[in-house]
C-alpha cells in the first residue's frame, strides 16, 4: 500500500492544471471555510488569507461557490482515483478491500481540514455543481460496494446488505476527518491500518 | 430496544425545563444553523424563522452562541443518556453493543439535521462551552469504550485496539446524520439494525 502524501505536498501535486494564484486562492479557501464555513467566510478573507485584493480573487475564479465547487470536485475525484488504484492492485477483493479502505481512510487523516469541507459543505454549491458531485460521490460508493460484492461473490466475504455496508465502510473513512487530530494518539498511518482490518471484520472475511 | 423518538417528538421533549419561546429559538437556529452554517446564520434571520422580531431573541438568549451551545450541550446529554440507557439495560456486553449502537445511530438518522449540527459545529464554540461539551464528548467515547473492554474482558469479544474500535463504533453512527434522507431506501430502524450486527463484527464477537 502506498502511503498517501501529506496535506501540504497533496495540496500542491493535486491541481497539476492550475495556475499559482489559483491554486494560492484553493488554499486559502480551504483555510476560511474551515475556520467560518462556507457562508460565513467572505471573498476578502479569502483573498487576505492568499495574499491578494478582493478584486484579484475574481480575475481567477467566478465566484466564492466556484471555489467550493473547485475544492469539491478535486477531492471527490482524488478520494475516487485512491480507489480505483487500490482496486486496480489486485484482483484479490480481501486485499483490494483492505488497500482502499487504507487509502481513503489516510487521505480523511491526511487531509482532514479538506477533506471536512469536501464532504459537509454540499448545500451551498448550485445545483448544477451538485449534481455532478453527486455522481462522483455515487462512483465512489459503486467502487466501494463493487469490492464488497466481489468477495461476497467468491465467498470470501459474508453480508446480507453489500450497499449498506459499502455506506459504512465509506462513512468510517469519512468520520475520521472529523476526529482526527495531529497531536493526537495514532498517526494517520496507524489508523489506516487498523481501518484496514476493521473492514475485513465488517464484510465477514473468512 | 426501544425506538428513538422521530425528530418533531425528541424536539418537543428534549427540552422540557425550556420555555415554548426559548425552545421555538432553539429549534430555529437549528434550521437556520442547517441552512447557512453558524456564521452564515444571522440573530435575524433565526428570529424570523420563530416568528420574532431579532430584538425578542436576545431577551431569551444572550447570543448567537449560545443557542448553538445549548443545541450541542443537549444533544450531546441526549445521546451520552441513550448510550447509559442501553447499557443499563442488560449486564451482557454483546446486548449492550447493539443497544448502544442502535440508540446512536437511530438518534442520528432521525434527528440528522440537528445530530449534524451537534457534531460538526464544534469550533464556533466560546473556549469554556467547547470545554464542557470536549467534556461530554469524552463521556459518549468512554461509555463505548467500557462496552468494548468489559466484552474483551470476558472473553466475548477479540479487539487489538478498543479506544480506536470504540471510536469507530461511534463514528458509524455520527456519520449517518451526514448521508441520512428521508426518501432514502432505509428508514432508521433498519439502519439502526444492521448497524447493531456490524458493531458485533467490528469487536470480534464470538
Amino acid at each position: 500500500v502506498t502511503e498517501t502524501p501529506t496535506r501540504a505536498a497533496a495540496r500542491g501535486s493535486d491541481y497539476p492544471g492550475i495556475s499559482d494564484p489559483r491554486t494560492r486562492l484553493i488554499n486559502a479557501a480551504i483555510d476560511s471555510f474551515a475556520a467560518k464555513g462556507f457562508h460565513g467566510a467572505t471573498t476578502r478573507d479569502i483573498a487576505a488569507a492568499a495574499g491578494m485584493s478582493p478584486a484579484a480573487l475574481y480575475v481567477h475564479h467566478k465566484s466564492k461557490e466556484e471555489l467550493l465547487y473547485l475544492i469539491s470536485r478535486i477531492g471527490h475525484e482524488v478520494a475516487l482515483s485512491l480507489l480505483h488504484d487500490s482496486i486496480a492492485s489486485s484482483t484479490d477483493p480481501a486485499v483490494q478491500l483492505v488497500a482502499a479502505t487504507h487509502a481513503f481512510t489516510s487521505w480523511h487523516a491526511n487531509d482532514h481540514t479538506r477533506a471536512h469541507i469536501v464532504n459537509h459543505e454540499l448545500s451551498a454549491l448550485s445545483a448544477e455543481h451538485l449534481a455532478e458531485i453527486v455522481a462522483l460521490r455515487r462512483a465512489i460508493e459503486r467502487a466501494m460496494r463493487e469490492v464488497v460484492e466481489a468477495g461476497v461473490d467468491q465467498g470470501l466475504f459474508v453480508t446480507s446488505n453489500s450497499h449498506m455496508t459499502a455506506l459504512a465502510l465509506l462513512s468510517l473513512g469519512v468520520d475520521v476527518a472529523r476526529w482526527y487530530r495531529e497531536d493526537g494518539a495514532w498517526s494517520p498511518e496507524e489508523v489506516a491500518g487498523y481501518y484496514g482490518e476493521l473492514a475485513l471484520r465488517i464484510v465477514g472475511a473468512k
